[in-house]
């Protein structure tokens, strides 16, 4: 007897149809001897509207209201699975983030589980229920609703298995696996049986949109076996795992990233303390910064040059400007018209000329890289944004095949 | 400083536009410096659309889940009046029926208040906020969401005056007050400034259709002071208390029922026995019976007839078909080709000649009376369905004008 947790999105969930192919799911791993906690999303494109009439009312709603009103969506889901899964015959109960025991921190709008109490799941699966959980919302320590934010139903189902000791928590998506590159754009790419955590955070940080970076992040801290996989087509999806036992590729992934900015910084004094200034300012903002390059520039000034995700460009901008000038600087400079095309794998650590096969790739393409920035296990280029596609497709050829 | 619950129904808040009426009228008592509970229902359509959404996946959902589905159409309520607030710029807190303490028994679907827990809501008061309850719904001692089934908005208000010592509870509607008659057919109906709890009780069974009984006899027991009135048009609406002033009028109201059924057992032996085993049988069956009427046959029998709403019908007439002839009676016959029409007044305790007045006014009309009933503030009499409105018509004109 293990216990499996199951993780469904909106999409697998928008309709009644839909419903009854995860209740079929479920019920499936139910008969199977298991027992199963599922989450789910709220319906397609319930959360949009619950937004939008939101918007018709305050443009500035309090983040608190907001959660009040945004975690019905996941609430009308794990009601309607349930009745599906009545209608096939098995015993189930339906659980808000509340009753499921999810006590976050404070924050609205973007809030941390700060831990699970599992009584009320434990009860149910002792009495052979299977238990649907609400995703992306629990309550915090005033008893007010709180949501989690992007991906949180996946953290949700990670923190569930965490907490409960699953032997597997399995995220149900409309693709059915992580693949080499984006299957749609890349026509040579391979889904892989595998992935490490660490692999899987650097491509979900790179835009892959498989997974979350928080789930992974869990799943990496406290150990939880994961496997993403379609809930339409019911084929083995890939496994994310802390390591895996053979490294048959050198690279896991090749991804882009157009949601960027770059923002050099010319002519500043080249003296101590510049830099942390620059990005301490940044910090306090909130605004990460990804790449950064610092160049010695000429009559003792330098030039720093860094990315910002798009959305901070000009939060960026208006921070900086006059503060480069206040300390000479002479100029700032931003560019927005720029991708991020990086290449993951741990098995780069023990092989030798895998950025210069990646950069020989691009110089055969006739690109340009502009920005170089390397980890253990990634190797991240910045290029003109028309020749995104390309590099893309051009590096992943070199690597897979 | 009095503090003052307003309940607001599903038409009252149906769109952002009904939202704001709403949102100004709790602010407006907010700023004239009361403390202010409101209490919303669903809007609109919502329930309807989610009963739908249920009936499209299971015909036969269990009422727990059902009540988890439901209970998100006040939920989505509350925000959304609380970020009007906001916008008008009042302190505001939206909570949900667990949330503001309402404790109700195991039954799903139909639940009964137990309890209030109302320290949250008294911590919020003491903050200055308004305070924005979801109606309709509460948790078990399982901590399993219920609903308080019809018109639980309305019980949700009334229960939170009680326990919140309350001065006043307003329950607006899209009718500005309680009428001596349906105004919809009777051009001559009168508004009525006030009216005792026993009498609206009286009107409210009798299908009135303004305040829904439970709410009545809950703000009868706790003396809780009760307003109907309209959130559209703002003239004061009518008053509902245990006693008033001065008996203006001797009848306050004239409805008519056609949701009724007459059964009638004929040639029953007469012994003693047989009127308690018929009604036990019913009673056990949960079929509420209303008049009763007893006739003395010939040859040492009895015939018995009564009433019950009609969606009882076909079950009284199956419990009772095999039954009645097992005893020796007759026969059993059903009509539900009627009416009953009904005067309801506290004043009518103090007058002779209300009875014989309603009945010469029927009389005059060429109505036929089949059955009568009466207490000590009502009289009803059963008629032909199509004799109905114009019932209504000549004995509201007998009593008012």
């Amino acid at each position: 007897m293990s216990l499996i947790v199951q993780k469904f999105g909106g999409t697998s969930v928008k309709n009644t149809e839909r419903i009854f192919n995860v209740a079929r799911i479920v019920t499936e791993t139910y008969a199977a001897g298991n027992d199963v906690i599922v989450v789910v999303s709220a319906q397609g494109d319930t959360t949009d509207d619950l937004i939008e009439k939101a918007a018709e009312i305050n443009d500035q709603p309090s983040k608190r209201e907001m959660d009040v009103l945004l975690s019905t969506g996941e609430q009308i889901s794990i009601a309607l699975l349930a009745m599906a899964i009545e209608k096939l015959g098995y015993p189930v109960k339906s659980l808000t983030g509340w009753q499921a025991g999810f006590i976050t921190d404070s924050t609205h709008g973007n809030s941390r589980i700060k831990r699970i109490d599992t009584e009320r799941m434990e009860n149910e699966i002792n009495k052979k229920n299977i238990v649907i959980v609400a995703g992306f919302q629990g309550i915090n320590r005033y008893d007010d609703i709180t949501t989690l934010g992007r991906g949180g139903s996946d953290t949700s189902a990670v923190a569930i298995a965490a907490a409960m000791h699953a032997s597997l928590c399995q995220i149900y998506t409309d693709v059915d696996g992580v693949y080499t590159a984006d299957p749609r754009h890349v026509k040579t790419a391979q889904k892989l049986d595998e992935i490490t955590f660490d692999e899987m955070l650097e491509l979900a940080t790179l835009g892959a949109q498989v997974l979350h970076n928080r789930s992974v992040e869990m799943a990496k801290k406290y150990a939880v076996n994961l496997e993403v996989l379609s809930s339409l087509n019911r084929v083995p999806g890939t496994k994310v795992k802390e390591a895996i036992k053979v490294e048959k590729m050198l690279i896991k992934g090749v991804t882009h990233d157009d949601n960027v900015a770059r923002i050099s910084v010319v002519g500043v004094p080249d003296q101590p303390g510049i830099a942390f200034k620059l990005f301490s300012l940044l910090g306090q903002n909130k605004v990460n910064v990804d790449i950064i390059l610092q160049s010695i520039g000429r009559d003792n000034t330098k030039d720093i040059s860094f990315t910002v995700s798009r959305a901070h460009k000009d939060l960026v901008m208006s921070l900086l400007t006059d503060y480069v000038h206040s300390i000479g600087g002479k100029d700032i400079l931003c560019d927005d018209n720029i991708s991020k095309v990086s290449i993951v794998g741990a098995g780069m650590q023990t092989h030798a000329g895998v950025a210069a096969k990646m950069f020989e790739a691009l110089m055969e393409a006739n690109i340009n890289i502009q920005m170089i920035s390397t980890s253990e296990i990634k190797i991240s280029v910045l290029i003109d944004k028309k020749d995104a596609e390309k590099a893309v497709s051009v590096v992943h050829d070199a690597f897979i095949n």
